[in-house]
This record gives structure tokens, sequence and C-alpha cells, in this order.
């Protein structure tokens, strides 16, 4: 595995290495950086996305930070480190995982006095390669729990992206088929283009052919026809939020291909991690479903394709029922319907 | 109606104008010709697109024709002209339509002789205007038909362009949403962008906008939550051929919509010239799928989304089977299931 490894964010000697990824498919471009502002602002620009990824590179930034408050021997260390934090904390206000790598490293601040500062480099940079390395660990296991679902010779049907690029390991649903991969079961992965951000032709594609899997990218209209010509044989997707019924928050246009899967009877998975359930919630109904602009819909590659000022509407989600979910796949395991055992699960 | 009518070809004082639709939706650009090889160019490049407006494109460049051998004097004016036919019915040789055209064309010049030829110019002009004619007629017939399934306050959702650019009348599906809308009933669109090739995006919505219809932009990927948050009454796509069986093939991701629809209990409707049956064919498993070039799929505005050589699968249509379909609309009235009482009529 390791030597296809597609390292999304790396610590190497001292500097924080990501891949910015506004420039791909068309560009591999790495960033190599000692400065938590670019940091920022690779997360602002969307440089580095998904919530996991974020969260990584919120806690490199404060490594960078502290090494830069020493280095520079700013006369109150602690203080200017706390305050790198808080700017790096409004950087993407909605993300959760930023906040709570960032809650571990402000405890960390301030268990240390202004002379133990090497000392606490030490410390920020061991939590975030713990942070790092939890999630990684978090992908492997779900990869090991899904991965026996997929069989050798399976068609594979995806939507948006779930790998290397959202994680500090192979991914979510991606990183099942990854790891199926590595069992040395021969896949095809079809990849739904995801409009309107088209993830799925961007980067997915992109994954796989860099991974070694083939892949066949596909328009999201395709998909029925894909599904009933018998190319696939199953669909694996990521979720935003599952309520605690089953009901699954994932990218707009999930639920279409739920509902072709449905009807021909092909197994709709969901992977997905533990801490993406929302037992707050009762039903999808609760999940409240953002709405995007239409500059998303109307313009691509800075071109209109659509006449200005067209009424358009961009819901960034979709909620899946339950009951069109075969199965959810987490590091915890594979619960399969009737759902519900993740309560007695949850209270262990 | 005579006010909003679009008109994508005309003839004007002894000239055609037609829409130059590779502008649209970002420029109305219309282009006035006498010179048949324009009409040839612009039937080449979709500058004028959908098989009836091809036809009547290729009857209007041979009245063109004829009239530059009157006035050039050229020293064989019936040869000339036989061979101008030729060169049109060159210029796009899969239009069926482009073909029952001209066949009758040739028969007109067959039937005079070279001191005929302002005669011969006015017949040729008068068939011109009767294909024309026969055309939109048969539009208005199926938009009557079809509005009685149109209530007062429907959202209608539609994929691809069936409208007034690609017949010579308000069009065929998108012809019975203008027929309702004639009728005071408020209507609302909702327009399936329809990738690849955004037919939706592009045309659909200006025509409506254009109309005063209310339209609404969506990516496909969205039109599951769309029919499911209730804001869909029905759905009303063409057809490119239907099956004795009533198993419809159009434009890729239309059968995604039906799929959709049924799961939602929401009508489906398929609107299209009685010519679109094929009762050679029993079911749609011998509807032959166009599979176009990837090309179409990982570039948009001249831009790649996507990894340059990926491989990408391009069906151009779907299938529809008949137990999804409503309703079948034609200027010879709607067909409900069990559908097969066609034949009958096809007999008479």
């Amino acid at each position: 595995m390791e030597e296809k490894r597609l390292r999304a964010i790396e610590w190497m000697d001292g500097s924080v290495k990501f891949i910015d990824q506004t420039e791909l498919p068309n560009k591999l471009d790495y960033v190599e950086t000692t400065d938590y502002r670019v940091l920022i602002e690779a997360i602002k620009m969307l440089r580095v996305r998904g919530a996991p990824l974020i969260g990584i590179t919120a806690a490199y930034a404060v490594v960078t930070a502290v090494r830069e408050a020493i280095d520079t021997k700013v006369s109150d260390p602690l203080n200017w480190t706390m305050k790198a934090i808080r700017e790096i904390g409004a950087s993407r206000p909605t993300a959760r995982n930023l906040f709570f790598a960032l809650e571990r490293m402000k405890e960390a601040v301030e268990s240390k006095g202004a002379g133990e500062m090497e000392k606490l480099f030490d410390i920020v940079l061991s939590i975030a390669q713990d942070i790092e390395k939890e999630d990684e660990e978090m992908c492997l296991k779900m990869g090991e729990h899904g991965s026996s679902l997929i069989e050798d010779g399976f068609g594979i049907i995806t939507h948006c992206n779930t790998g290397m690029l959202v994680t500090a390991g192979q991914g979510t649903a991606l990183g099942v088929v990854y790891h199926a991969s590595r069992q040395n079961k021969k896949l095809h992965v079809y990849a739904d283009e995801t409009r309107p951000l088209l993830q799925g032709a961007r980067l997915t594609t992109w994954e796989c052919k860099n991974y070694g899997i083939h892949v066949t990218l596909i328009c999201d209209n395709a998909a029925a026809t894909v599904v009933r010509q018998g190319k696939v044989n199953c669909a694996i997707v990521g979720a935003d939020r599952i309520a605690s019924n089953g009901d699954t928050a994932n990218k707009i246009g999930t639920y279409n291909l739920a509902l072709i899967c449905k009807a021909h009877n092909v197994p709709f998975y969901v992977a997905a991690p533990y801490s993406t359930f929302d037992f707050s919630l009762k039903s999808g109904d609760e999940i409240p479903i953002e709405e995007r602009k239409p500059e998303e819909i109307v313009k691509i590659n800075k071109g209109w394709i659509a006449p200005e000022g067209i009424d358009a509407y961009n819901p960034a989600f979709d909620v899946t029922p339950a009951e069109l979910i075969s199965a959810i796949i987490t590091e915890e395991g594979v619960f399969k319907p009737p759902y519900g055992e993740w309560k007695e699960m949850d209270a262990k």
C-alpha cells in the first residue's frame, strides 16, 4: 500500500507538504511551507478540503506557528501562539474537525510555561501526528470491514470523492475500494462525475488512476444505464451526516443513485466514520440541507453554460432514506438493517 | 402565441433567417442568407439542430439554390440544382427528415423543364413552406392533446431541449408546456441541465425565459430531491425512438428521471411525433444506443474537467421501459397503458 499512497498532507523534516487540490487534475502541485499563514490560506481557498484533512492541516499549522515563535524569538511566545491558533480557527468556521484539533492544541499551550517552548513544540507535533495517525487508522479499519462486501471482479459505482484527498489515510468509501484492491480483487470503478463541482471527474478518476484501479468516468445521467447493463455489482458512497434511523445526508445526487440501485437490486453501501452518526436526529427530515450559490451550476471553467441571471436551485446535499441503504460501513464494523443496534454500541 | 414565438428558422422576403444555436445562450445571433452553402455549413456545424429543423433547413437551402440558378443565369439550371441538392444531402447523413425533405424537392426538379425555373422556384418554395407548416401543426396538435394532462399550478420537470429550437413550431415536450401556459395555467418548469451537452441549461432555460414561463435550472443530480420535495407534478420528455411495446429511447438521463418519478408516484410523460414509433422493434432492447466521444464529458468550455486520457463511457441515449411511462403524447392523441392500441391506429 505505502508505495501507492498519495499523501494529501505530510510533515517532512520541519515543514508541511500538501497537494494544492485546486490544481487537480490538471496539475499535481505540492506546496511546502513552514508558515502557518500559508496553511490558513490553503484551507480558505480549498487547496486542502474535506473535514478530516482540514483538521490535520490546522494541527500542523499550530506546529509551524510554535516553531516560528521559537526561531524568531518573539517576546511573548505563548500569547503569540494562542493568537495564531485563533487565526487558524477563523479560516473555515464550519468544519468540526478543525475545532476538535485546535482544542487539543490549546490545552497543550495552556499547560506550558514561556520557557518550555521546545518542549511545547515536541508536544504539538506529537498531537498533530496523533490526529493524522488516528484518521489513518480509522480509514484502515473501515477498509477492513468494508472490503468483506467486495468480491473479485466487482464493478463499483462511486459518487463524489471520498479517498486519499480528504483524509490522512486511504479514505472512507473509496478507501474500502483501495482496501479490496490490495486483497488482489480486480475491480472496475465507475465514477459519477458529480455535478455541480465535479469531484468525481476531477479527483476520484485521478486517485484511482494513480492507484492503478481501472476507472471509467460517467456523467451522473448515465448511472442508470450503467447499473442496468449489469456493469456494476454495488455502489459505495460517503456520508456527511447519518440520523439515528439510518437516513443519510451526502453529496447531491446520492439519493438519485440509491433509487437507481434499488430499482436494479444492486447493493447500496454507505461508508463513513462512526462520528458521522448524529444520534440527536430522529430521521433525515431533521438534517438541514445547505443550499449553495447558483454560480456553481451556471458557470464552468469561467464560462457561462446557462443564460446569465437564470434562476437555479443548488442544494449541496440530499438525504437517502435508510430503506435504500444495504449496509453502513464504519471503523466499528458493518451495520445492516434493521438499523438501530449502533445505539447499544454507542452506549458501551 | 405568435408574439412570443421564437422562430429557429424563417423565410423572409427572399432570404432565410435562422438562429445560430451554437451561440446560445450567450448570444441570440440571427443569420440571414440567400446562399445554400451557408445553410449546409449551418447544418454541419450544428448552428441548426434537431431532426425536424434540419429537414426544414435543407428544404430552404434548395429554394435559395434555385433562386441562385435563375439570378446568376447558370447554363444548365436543372442539373446545377440537382448538384446543389446532393451537396445539401451530404451535410449530415443520419438525419431522416433531411432526406424526406430532399426527396420531395428532387421530384419537383425532375418534373420541370429548363425553361420553367421561375415556376420551379414557386413550387420548391411552396414545398418548403408546407414542410414547415406540417411540422408546426404537428407540434400544435401534440400541444392540444398533451395540455389536457397539465393543470394550473403544476411544477414540471424537463430533460434536454424539446421546444421551439428543434421544430418549426412550439416544440414537442416543451411545446406541451407552452400550450398549457397559453391556457392561462401558471406553471413552473424545473429544467434538468442535461449533461453532457447541457441542452437543458443552455437552451430550455433560455426558451422558457423568453416565453415568460417561470423556469429553474437544476443539476441532473438534484432531480430526485426536487421531485421528493413535492415541487414537481409531472415530468415531460421527448423521444428519439419508441418501440412497439412502448419502451422509449431518449437523451441519456431520461431513464434516471423516470425511475425517480416512479419512486415518488409522479406521472412521467413522453411527447413525440407519431413518426417516432418504430413498429419494426418489439422492445427497447432492439434500439441501438449511440456511444459518443469521451471528449463531450471530459471537456467543458475548452477546459479539462478530468485527467487527460481518462477512460469515459458516454452513451448518448438510454431506454426507459414502458412500465415507467404514464402516457405517450402524440399529434394523434394521448396513449395510456396498456400500450399497443397504436397498432390499430397505425392500421387504419
